[in-house]
Parts: structure tokens; sequence; C-alpha cells
């Protein structure tokens, strides 16, 4: 009676969401402080007093009907041009306002790529390991997902997996970075090397292969550059959110960036277009869209993601936990003590630390750690990995 | 390269973006007092004080990082406990929290419902004239539109046509009432009448036939009844959004709401779930959930659209046009006077009058006026009508 595959998608519930749910029983039971949630990846830190201002201003000075009423569906003119001369001026790329699309945040700048480029038979590469909504949103828009992994030493991309994994179906491929669930930022050599593959396998295919760039994590980086994609290959879809950089998950606003180097790029903008009209996004919410006008190129205080990050992969590290250099984002992937990382988590659940098997990221051997917590909740719960770990001595 | 049908659903220009901009170069060219453009159906009377007032009491005493956060993906428990009593004390209908799914207004309500309900072969029935992204959203859903004209004299249901367009492969009905672009409100007879044809034909075929309650009208309807479908039909789903009811249409806040007599209702609201995680709605915007609650049973001053309805209705058909009686929403359907309505619009635009032709809305001979602006304006375009028809005489 209904489609089965949304059935499936809705009834099935998420490792995390499980974690979450645990979490919830777990504290009512021993006790908020007494529990070291490390599952999930929301900002913990407010929006920067500046969103709050803008919000009441906006309220108390805009006409409402115009304040709350449709903006254009690809979002208002002045915010697509504010976003434009910052993309120009912070990444040296020409952009312009009509490449711009808002969108509810980051998930619908995806599916509405994916959906603009797809057709049947076509392929999505994703790098594991790798967001696990990648894959809904690539098979409902149509296409088959390729699962290349990441090398282990650094997860930088291994070129060599990706070169055979790409063929005549290779529409796109998604690349994250800093990385949920590693942290890792992808260096400017891997940049390289990755736009350098793409174009020989444009040309040996006759095809144009999408780069989607997905963007949430850009500002949280900790003291490394993070490359510019469209600043390296032609064919980039930047796919942008404001909710970790603003700490605005719940309020759904982003956007898409089609680049004039793109091939046919009004083509690709009008199908975005297209594509978002299907879906149902109208437009992007409109109160929101104008915070972001007025506080283009803010961040929330993520200096406090930074400190977390020291101490914790200082300390775990010491302690011998083997952790992925993270250089980004508010995560930390580390190896678990056994092969099987569902073991190991439910091993750590006794010392009443709660961390993610990396298998739902296509993954093995690993957990997630998320880390956007205060220091304090952090610093407390390092006696627990300690004993952890001489469990497995 | 890229999908064809979304390449040509984001570049067909619309026939109200057209007179859109028609409309804009014309007032630059003549002035904008002397152009009576009647195209577009936003809200012309702001939100209500308390919506402002909510904002900014929310943004004053919530903390920051609960109120931009991550919802749980079907929304705010407080804010759907609160629709769901709203429910049961306006319309006596059965409602839970668990059976509300706030989403991003009514397309986001729509394109979820139906990709949660579709397979392939399924058919989707709309009434003509009927709002044209119906279409898009059923046909990206994977069905097949069958359309079904209201008969003339009335524009209520023509049961003879609609009971020979059920068949084996109808999966759903789209019903909008008080309905873009008549204003009409389907009456109690015709909601009776449909829901022992619908219940029939589910006998007859052994099978579940959705009625979808598409309703972002509902509180704009002016002296008449308009029944609540799921009080009469087991099997209906309702998609509601407050663009209409508290104008904020930019802001893309509304719900589902599947009732616990829809056939295996559980079941139902989980492909809700899986549909709007795969098509990328991650939460609906957050800031306005807590609003929505904070606002329940509130509306814009509808009385306006009242006013301009009487003065508006009154004084086209005291000068000799046939106009479909609306008791909603805020369009007047009246019949073009000639056989093409664009010609008959082409003709109306030589008095400054920009009416949309009622052939995207597939239905011929009719052109559809938005009356949602202030009363002098619609005062101002009286005369203009009027030497339209002398024209005709």
């Amino acid at each position: 009676m209904l489609s089965q595959k949304m059935l499936e998608l809705g009834t099935k519930s998420s490792v995390i969401r499980e974690i979450f749910e645990y979490a919830k029983k777990r504290r009512s039971e021993i006790g908020d402080d007494k529990v070291f949630d490390f599952s999930i990846g929301n900002p913990s830190i407010p929006a920067p007093q500046s969103v709050t201002d803008a919000i009441m201003r906006l309220c108390s000075e805009k006409d409402p009907v115009a304040l709350h009423g449709y903006t254009s569906a690809v979002g208002d003119l002045g915010v697509r041009t504010k976003i434009a001369d910052y993309i120009k001026g912070q990444f040296g790329v020409e952009a312009k306002p009509t490449q711009i699309y808002m969108t509810c945040g980051a998930a619908a700048s995806l599916t509405i790529t994916l959906n603009a480029i797809i057709n049947p038979g076509d392929e999505v590469i994703v790098l594991a390991p790798f967001f696990p909504e990648y894959r809904v949103f690539a098979e409902k828009a149509g296409a088959k997902l390729c699962v290349v992994k990441c090398r282990e030493e650094d997860f930088q991309i291994d070129f060599e997996a990706l070169q055979s994994a790409i063929n005549e179906n290779t529409k796109a491929i998604i690349v994250n970075s800093p990385n949920n669930p590693t942290g890792v930022v992808f260096s400017r050599d891997t940049v390289e090397k990755l736009a350098d593959l793409l174009n020989e396998k444009q040309k040996q295919f006759g095809k144009t292969i999408f780069l989607i760039a997905d963007e949430p994590y850009r500002e949280l980086a900790y003291g490394v550059e993070v490359p510019y994609l469209p600043a390296f290959y032609d064919n980039t879809v930047v796919c942008y959110s404001y909710s970790k950089s603003l700490s605005l998950p719940g309020e759904r606003i982003g956007y898409i960036f089609v680049p004039s180097t793109v091939c046919e790029s009004a083509k690709v903008y009008a199908a975005v277009c297209g594509a978002g009209r299907s879906l149902g996004f109208v437009c992007a919410p409109s109160l929101l869209q104008y915070v972001i006008g007025e506080c283009i190129g803010e961040t929330s205080d993520v200096s406090v993601y930074q400190k977390n990050r020291d101490i914790f992969y200082n300390a775990l590290t010491d302690m011998g936990y083997k952790v992925a250099k993270p250089d980004g984002a508010f995560y930390l992937f580390m190896k678990a003590l056994e092969a099987d990382a569902n073991a190991f988590c439910e091993k750590a659940k006794k010392y009443e630390l709660l961390l993610v098997p990396s298998d739902s990221f296509g993954y093995e051997g690993y957990v997630r750690i998320a880390y956007c917590l205060n220091e304090e909740q952090i610093t407390r719960a390092l006696p627990a990995f300690e004993a952890l770990i001489k469990e497995y001595k």
C-alpha cells in the first residue's frame, strides 16, 4: 500500500537514535552527570549574539509582510549578493548571486543537487567513512551508491581505489572536508590529486563528473587550510549550511553554489531550481535568509571546539588509543580495541561511555566520538576511557 | 548530462512568473499605482502581533542552543502536543502528537505525503481547476496525474466524472477547500458524497484510497462551514500550512496529520518520516515551530480578505461578469469574455489589469483574480473592469 522503501527508512531506527534513547534512560537511572554521551553531533555553543540581535532588529524594523513573505524561489537577491561577494572575497573564486540558490540546510542542498543531476543508471561515489544519509539521499534521487574507502593511515583519499571505482556511469563524487566522522581535512595535495584524477576520467569517458563539496564544517578547522574545491576543480558544486558555523542546525538554512566554471553552469543552476521545486522546497525560511544576510562571515566561538579537540585528542593518544588526527569538525575517529566496533561500544557502556560504532559510516573497527560538549564533561569522562583501555591490556 | 525533467521544471517560466515580470516592467514605465496586478496569491495582511511578540520572547528567554538546535525529525513534542489538542478541540477528531509531523509548509507536506504512499504505476486524482504544482509534486513522486473537472455551475465535485476516473491504480485524491483558484468551499453535501464514493471504490477495488486534504486556506472562509475531512472519511491525511492563516508564507511552516482512522496509520506515519528524511527535510525550522506553539488557534485579521471579496465579487457581478461564488481563500474565478482566456488576459492588459488565465489550472476559459491586496487598490481597479466588459458588449 505504501512505498516500502520510505516505510523502511522511517521505521529502521538509526544506531545514533538508539544510543540517544539509551542515554535518556540511563541518565534517568544514574543521573545526568554520570553518563558520558559522545554520540550526538549537535553544536554545543550558542549562536553568536549578532544572530539574536539581527532577529530582534528585523522583527522590529522590517515590514512583517515582507519579512515573512515568500522570497524568490532561489532566495532573496540581497542575501545572495552578500553571499556571492563573501565567496569572492574569501576564496578568490568568481561568484554571482545568480549562481547561489538558498536552501533549507545541507541535507536540502544535497538532495536538490543530486535530484538535479541524476539520471537512471548513474552512480555516485562516497568516500568512507561517510555521513550515512548520503546513501539515503543518493538512492532516493535514483543513483547507485559506490563506496570507496579512505586509506587508514591518515584518512586521506586512496587514489588507487578511487581510480578503479570511477567508470562511465559515475555522475558525481561527494566530498566532505572537514569530515564527519573523522574530523580529517583533505590536504591541498589530496585535493590537487583529486582534481587531476577527475579531469583525466572526464576526458577518458567524455563526460562531466561533478564534485559535490558538502561543507557544513568548513569554518570548524583548527589551524589548517581547508582548500576551497571550486578553486581546484571546475565541475564543483558547493553544498553549504550555516548549521555548524552559526550554531543554527534547527533553522535549516544554507545554500547551493554553482560556479560559472561548471560545464553548462546556467543549466545546472536551472536544474537545481527545478529539483528544489519538485521536492517541495518553495523557498528557504525568509527570516533566517535575512539573518544570514546580516551575519555574513561571522561564526560562533569555534575556539571552544578546538580546545576540546586538543584536550581530548592528547589525552586519548597518551592513554594509548589510536585516533585519526582531527583538524576540524567536532569528531574524533578512534580505533576500537577489538575488531568488532559494536562489541567494543558495548564494553564502553559499562563505563557509561556512549560511542558510535563506525559500521554505519561504511567503515569497520572504529568509533565516532562527538566532542561538541563542554570541557568539563570531557575531562570528567577521561578516567572512564582510562579504565576501558586497561580492561583490554 | 542533467535530469531533463528537472531542467525543464527549472527553465520553463510559469505564467504567473511571466506576469510578475511584466508587472515589474510596466510599473517602472507608468507608475506603481497605474498597474492593477491581481496575479500573485501572497498574503497582504501582516502576521498577528503575537507572532512578532513570540519571536522576540523566545529570542530573549530561551537558551539559543535549544531554540536554534535540531528538534526531533517529526518536530518538537510540545508543539505537536499543542497542535493535536487544537485539532481535537476544534474539529472533534482524535489527534495525538505522534500523528503530527511538522513540515516546511504545504508544499513539503504534499511532497512528503505523496512520496510516502506512491509506488510505480499509482495514479493521483486532482480536481480541476487545481494548483499547478500538484502535477509537479505527484509526477516527481512517481505517480500519474489524473485530472477530473469540477462542474462549472458551482465548482463542486462532478461525481459522475470522478466515479469513472477512479480505477484499480488510484492511490489518492487531492482535495483543496477553500480552493485555489476558485475560492469555492466544498459543501458538507459534497464531502459526504465524496466519502461515500471513496468508500465504495475502496471496497470495489479492495484497496486503500487516500484523501489528501490540502488545507492552507482553512481559516480563510467567510461565513461558511469548511468540513474537516478526517471527520468524514477514514483514510484522510491532512496537509496543513500556516502560510495563509498567520501570513507566514516565506517561513515555511506547517504539518502533516495522519489520523488514527487511517488504515495502518502508524505505518503511514512511519513512511511519512522516511519520505521526509529522503527528500532532505531534517526538521521544520525550529524557531518557527516554537512560534507556532505559542500562537495556536490565532490568525491574521482575515476579515480584510472578506471585505475585499464582498466589494469585488459584488462589483464584478453587477457589471455583468460571471464569477464563481467564492466562500474562502483570496481568489475570484471569473469567466473570460471569450473562449480563449489567454486572449482575454491580453485584452485586459490594455486596461493595465493583470489576470491569470485559467489554463495552467487545468481549466479553460476563466481567469484567476487574487484579491489579497488593500481595498483601495481594488476599488481603483473597478473602472478598468468596467471598460473591459464594455469592449466586449
